[in-house]
């Protein structure tokens, strides 16, 4: 089994002792976003590169970046540096300079559905066999890769490419029973993300999902965090246009400037924006992006549109790009554009970072089921109850930092 | 005289009583942003425009829009149907709704001061004197304004275009003391800005100043303010382009992007505009423009530039396009591109009249000197002693909320 | 018969004598840009406007746009001073100017077909029947509009919303003959623009196609103008986004700057943008949007991506954002983004009045067939034996003024 | 002496020989555009880039690229391996390729004169001395060049940061006798860009002028070239914005959009935007962008504003933003915004290669003084006897194209 080690093992810690050797086991260990993570977290060993883009980089209660070790399954086999070649994400001196260690991390083999993503495949997959048999060897490389490591702690994150949306209505995620009746007799509703995350969490291993893939949201898996005590977060990483859209609609809306309608297009040009090019996938990603708005704004905005294409040429760097129709005092129309030229996985890999801490904390202060408070790093906020969650930026860190300073949230504070 | 009145006069009212009739001397009646407030009052009596652009629209403890009687000062004479005509701000139907109202009112003649303002001029001054006979003048027209229209209570406003910015280390500014002696013995530091801000003083009136001149805020008047028992607040109303930057600041702070430039450009083509063209006034008006920037977010941006250009064939429409250079992750370099295209005085307008309610609700509440809890609405917030002030709206926006409330700000909060 | 009275009715002209009163039968007259085309030829002739956006305005030789004489068929009834209530184009004051003039224009019975453009509906319709018994009503329209109004000439436009793709390869469109007796049997594959287009040809009446519609672009009825020596253009009028677009790509050529994306977004908010809302119309335009850039390039783009999107907010205002990505000397990648602001039916609207005088000129030279030198004005301008047609709009201008000046074309000239 | 071989050197050509080795010498030679175009050349011949951005690289009657040998002069002594490392316009692994050639070539000393050109310093002057001695030392720099490297001619090129503007009405400049005393006696008007002019000249070397500066375009030094049948053109390369606007502006008069103000802004951080930090270098620079759009329209547009900022992020990568204020049909008003990211001297360093091969040609033809159909490239072309310039992309390719095919330019064609 191949491993990104941080430091030279050390004993396994029990209690709420501190974490030395934290394990990441990452769902899509081979993409961009990931390859960024696991690359920047060696970078950072080495002294050779800032905190910029790590928000909570100050804050020395967590589980520090060169704890971080790192495994994970992808349908690529191709070692990380050979990926971060591919990328293109990072300079060619940044990967050259971390290349010894990045070749020795190898995806494991993962389970793929082509009926739930078929944008993008590999040969680096299990042989097929029932949904239990697949859930056996997930848990498998989980225990395996937290014995070899002699690792205190193990989250799970899924990166992978987004999957199209399963039936939610199915019984067979109603609870924890029908799940694991589902498990050893099949159903089309069950997807290879909720077979990670049900891994996780049979394992005592928080899990986060990044994606706007349906994971642990769906009642049998939050009922099984709450059970066994395992915090869970997500879901879909709020990076950039959503994030932008959640920092200027609260102004707007403080302002009272009210939104007629707001177009927003996106060009993206890497592996992920090439598994939007089918249609299922395409519906997960734009229903998470499209329900922040009147969230914030308090009434139904009539003319949001959201699309997203494949845009070869712009390979991971994207371009997201928007247009706000305001009307102001005395009916007085008014426009906003913005164009962010981005790059996904610098956004991303970051926050992917510091999730991977936060549930780390979470689970050392015995925290359990859906974290609302990580809701700061998501598109689509998982909430207890379906609560409607805060989507506003600047609430959602009001939040993460009152929890993490373990101070009480202020009531009706905006 | 010529007013607006707002309702048939009722008795005076005294003590914390609430406030029926609510005058608003305004310095620069005629220009784009008073005349629409005015006409906004107008169309709001008749039910005919909504309530969008009125951040504080709900709060039925401040006086009701209709309540607001204006009056005030400007070099030109031009009635307030003329100058609404003149400015294209409203739809010629808007206009002739309320021309009836407009035509009735005729701005006072105002103070001007030629070394001060250069781009703007007009017939409408008052004869040239000393400093103290126009002050004299100045009171005389407040008193009579309110004992003409029978006003419970006056809030004067500034809304003239930029003067240059004085010898702000001048003695005669230091003390209320210096200041009088000033008056009578004449002082080149001393505006015109400053002597309607000191005829409001000496009259009991709070006193606002919405634009970047400079007003109350010298250690003579705020402290004149303070022993007057008078509320004061500004300055430069944050509309536009500074709005923004204090939202999307903060949001880029939260999420470690680091601000290597920021180039913000301003097209605008009315009468403050032109106004612009003197550099002295360009001066005043880029100093407040740039000052926001390295408070939010905590360290020095070596290239942050603001550019104002008088650009005729936009009018009262304005444009402000803006281009941020950030650093994320491992170094990677992305833009964000913002364009918008706004309408100035439909912006400014509505904050104007919720600043003179909430003045008076400082005056009823006993409040006294710089009110800064009123930053939300200021590109250059007055602080108390100097102190630094919070420039992210929504803090901003927290302060103001907790006031109205009657509620402590939460310390550390953020 | 209600139409727009040009002049007082002079007597008949013949030979090539000039043309006194053109009359204008419009299909799609009750349409945002019919409307604007008739509003506007009022208002010059009341010198109420001036002639920017004309690009053949000092052309002398051509009938005045006072001369024009416009009728026409829609599905809405209602009369043009409605229509450009409706349609917002025009201030106010413009159609209060000519407002007596338009509301004596209402358009005639249209023949409308769901099956080929489901977006857009009216009661103003022809009872149902065959093919042939609505070309006669149409040809009847025809000659009842040049006796009533003594025309000396008339053309007919297509403006009408963007119709379904039909059957191209249909035996019933290959030839004259073929056509005439799909008329009397009925063909699925002839489409109401089919049947305008037929119905101009047999009355001698010069026909141009301004939509992306299928029109007089088949074999049948393009040997058809050839034998009945009538001359005809076509097609979709290119006005904003590809005109834009057939400027840079021909400069981005001689620069040798290589294009290696191309990704153009839309939004509109008019009638024809609500049309575009059934993907068979959607599929139309489309098409022809995206056959320009290739040809002027010289090599195929890969990433030539057009979108388009009805945004209501917009109205007959649109927005066309373009990026494209450019690969320069040594393989440096740059980008360049175009919004434009503009309005549909101003830019279309001068385009459609230069095209009618064109096509009379054309007529009075006694052209036939297709007219290649007005591709100017096209996005997928007609050829003669489907030639790859011209897109470049310096040569395109060329050529046009070449043939207006009586010059031949110089070969080779780019 | 260091120079560049292009092959090994043959034997002299006389008559109209086809050039073998034609060398350049580049005022300004460690300059970002410079050291550009020398490591092209050296790319092209080991076949490790293609031939984007060189508009005539299908032109087999030009000299090769390969057979271009370059030298020159800077105020820095770097190599231009060193330079290409500082400039940072090419990957590292280009430069790697091409460091070995580039080693070996290092600048001469320059003549540098402080008064005009203040932003840009360097040691690598030579030792003040009166202008004749200075004249005599580049005269000496290029026979020694030409002899060295056995060149069969020499294409003197300046590409140096921009000079303030001279007293262009000074007696000095009017005439070859006045400008030769004036080397004797000495002259405040003769600037060091005039001196590498004359030097050229002298030597009976071609000469352009790619920059704003005063270079040959002054009386004494176009007639001097046209008495030594000597080619001459200039000056300032249209790479980004001006090129644009030659573009748009014809495609807008051709349309009859009336350009009512068109604001240009550009940012740029390399050395050139540092030498525009100078006000006197500005004055020049924005001199030749700000001529051009009238030409092109027809008629003055008073709201032509043109900026240009020192923005250090940007490095030479740069960016133009320019907005358009359109009126089109019936008074209708649009807006275009126009936002190019762009590399300066991506886009300049193969028109610079182009101009040289160009002048070459024109030696070889006997073409003497200025070169008129050379204003393809340039944002102020020079022409005979002040005739107002052609700036239209279009047609100024088409009078490039015409001369090389040896064709007349036709008459009146547009």
């Amino acid at each position: 089994m191949n491993t990104l080690t941080g430091r030279r093992p050390s004993r396994r810690k029990s209690g709420d002792e501190p974490v030395d050797r934290l394990g990441v086991a990452v769902v899509g260990l081979g993409g961009a976003v990931a390859t960024t993570a696991v690359a920047g977290v060696e970078l950072l060993r080495l002294g050779a590169c800032g905190q910029d883009g790590l928000p909570l980089a100050a804050r020395t209660d967590l589980v520090p970046y060169e704890g971080l070790v790192f495994g994970g399954w992808d349908v690529s086999a191709d070692d990380l540096a050979k990926a971060a070649h591919f990328h293109q994400v990072l300079d060619p001196a940044q990967i050259e300079a971390v290349a010894p260690r990045l070749q020795r991390v190898r995806p494991w083999p993962a389970v793929a559905d082509p009926a739930y993503c078929r944008g993008v495949g590999g040969a680096n997959v299990t042989p097929s066999g029932g949904l239990r048999e697949q859930t056996d060897r997930i848990r498998e490389d989980l225990r395996h890769f937290r014995a070899e490591q002699e690792l205190d702690e193990v989250v799970v994150v899924n990166l992978a490419s987004t999957e199209r949306q399963p039936d939610l209505a199915s019984p067979s995620l109603a609870s924890p029973e029908a799940f694991e009746a589902a498990l050893d007799g099949g159903s089309e509703a069950i997807t290879p993300a909720m077979l990670y995350a049900y891994a996780a969490l049979r394992e005592d291993m928080a899990y986060v999902n990044f994606t706007p893939s349906v994971g642990a949201d769906v009642p049998a898996l939050t009922q099984l965090a709450e059970r066994r005590d395992v915090p869970i977060a997500g879901k879909d990483g709020k990076t950039g246009q959503t994030m932008v859209k959640t920092v200027l609609a609260p102004a707007l809306r403080s302002r009272a400037l009210r939104v007629e309608g707001w177009y927003s297009t996106n060009l993206l040009g890497n592996r992920d924006g090439r598994a939007l090019e089918d249609p299922g996938s395409l519906a997960s990603k734009t229903a998470t992006k499209e329900s922040v708005l009147d969230a914030v704004l308090g009434y139904p905005v009539e003319d949001h549109l959201v699309r997203i294409d494949y845009y070869r040429p712009r390979g991971d760097r994207k371009e997201a790009w928007d247009n706000i129709d305001l009307v102001g005092f005395l009916g007085r129309r008014m426009q906003m554009k913005i164009d962010f030229l981005c790059q996904d996985s610098a956004l991303a890999a970051p926050l992917v970072l510091e999730l991977v801490r936060l549930l780390a904390e979470a689970r050392r202060r015995g925290e359990r089921g859906v974290q609302e408070q990580f809701g700061f790093f998501f598109k689509a906020p998982m909430t207890v109850d379906g609560r409607v969650p805060e989507h506003a930026l600047h609430r959602q860190e009001r939040a993460l930092l009152d929890w993490l300073d373990g101070r009480a949230p202020r009531d009706g504070q905006s």
